[in-house]
């Protein structure tokens, strides 16, 4: 029976970061439509996006049953809870990709204004840190989980200049408003997708300590209410 | 002890609304400094989310306290998982409360463009769905949370509609780029709280059911992939 919840357990691990890896890969997949103009190719991201939906309601069915059947402790029983908020935060980034794949669609039809450079770089942050996330769960690797909670700052950073540059490029040319708004959002979206990537990391940190590191309950910091989010 | 449990849930439960009505309030709140362009009451908003931030980690800790000691089954475990949920909801519901008041303290300085009409009745829309869907929860009455799932394509509408007419007006007078911006992301965070009441109901459902019913799984119509997101 116990050999039987451990290997159940690591089969959920298993489903979890094959969401995870298609979700990242999503993301990714759409910031290269929007790149490249490439209508098709975000059409397979909203394809691919139903496959992620239902991997979701699998693994929230395949938790509770667990919780039902097996009624697990301690370490267990927050590895399990963790899983259903991770499996939460991977959908909502397929639906970032999701988002990103309609501007791509949308914006399709005509050349892009100048080349995207801040753009793809954002989704490698992202996408990195995404990746950094699934990657110490699966290690269980809390110093790593903590040093991403930090790169957020990165992202936002990057995530205003965008929300910048393109305002200023309304300005300037009122012609071009409608296809900037979309860049901005796309930017947006890439700068949730490193938001979740953070959440996931805390839940790494939960379940190895135990101990709730979300909204800095550890150090108290002030934040800067001010910024742009 | 069966009584006592009861007693826990009941208690759990007061305190998800206690927690969704703070929810609510600062949405409002948030809305209302921007309308009058009112910064102290913007900084109230930022204030006041740290109380539910605390609320969010407490609740955390009393679902994960009576999974473990309780050991609950069916109905009363998918109420306890679906508490977890709503909650991590309710946090972000807080969380576009925050980024709305942001925009209402960089607006502050200088008067409105025009008279503010959409945005307020958008709040009202989505304040109004997520009190819809939490007085739901409590009379688990899933008639109106599928009701509520509806009404979540008028609050689009309305987004949508919000959206274009920016456009417009930015394309018109370039000048008025960084504060119709503002007003647009304000916009979608309005939108992302009504899509968060709709969760919730989702979960109202599921606990009374047993069912799943996000993504559709009970229909499958296809979605329209190209609306603005």
């Amino acid at each position: 029976m116990e050999r039987h919840f451990e290997r159940d357990l690591e089969e959920l691990k298993e489903q979890l970061l094959l969401m995870g890896g298609r979700a990242e890969a999503n993301v990714l997949k759409a910031v290269e439509a929007l790149r490249r103009l490439d209508e098709p190719l975000a059409r397979e991201v909203f394809a691919d996006d139903h496959i992620i939906d239902r991997m979701e309601i699998d693994i929230e069915e395949r938790c509770l049953r667990l919780l039902a059947l097996q009624q697990p402790l301690a370490r267990d029983l927050r590895f399990i809870t963790a899983v259903l908020k991770i499996n939460n935060d991977l959908e909502r980034v397929g639906d970032h990709a999701v988002n990103i794949a309609g501007s791509a669609a949308r914006l399709a039809p005509a050349p892009h204004l100048q080349p995207l450079v801040d753009i793809p770089r954002l989704a490698k942050l992202a996408g990195g840190m995404l990746h950094d996330a699934l990657d110490a769960f699966v290690r269980r690797d809390t110093e790593r989980a903590r040093r991403l909670c930090r790169e957020d700052d990165a992202v936002d950073l990057l995530n205003r200049q965008v929300f910048d540059e393109l305002i200023r490029y309304m300005t300037a040319d009122p012609s071009a408003v409608p296809r900037a708004m979309e860049l901005i959002l796309v930017s947006r979206n890439l700068e949730r997708v490193a938001d979740l990537a953070t959440n996931i990391a805390e839940e790494v940190v939960f379940i190895a300590e135990a101990r709730i590191i979300k909204h800095h309950a550890e150090d108290e910091e002030p934040d800067d209410q001010f910024s742009r989010s």
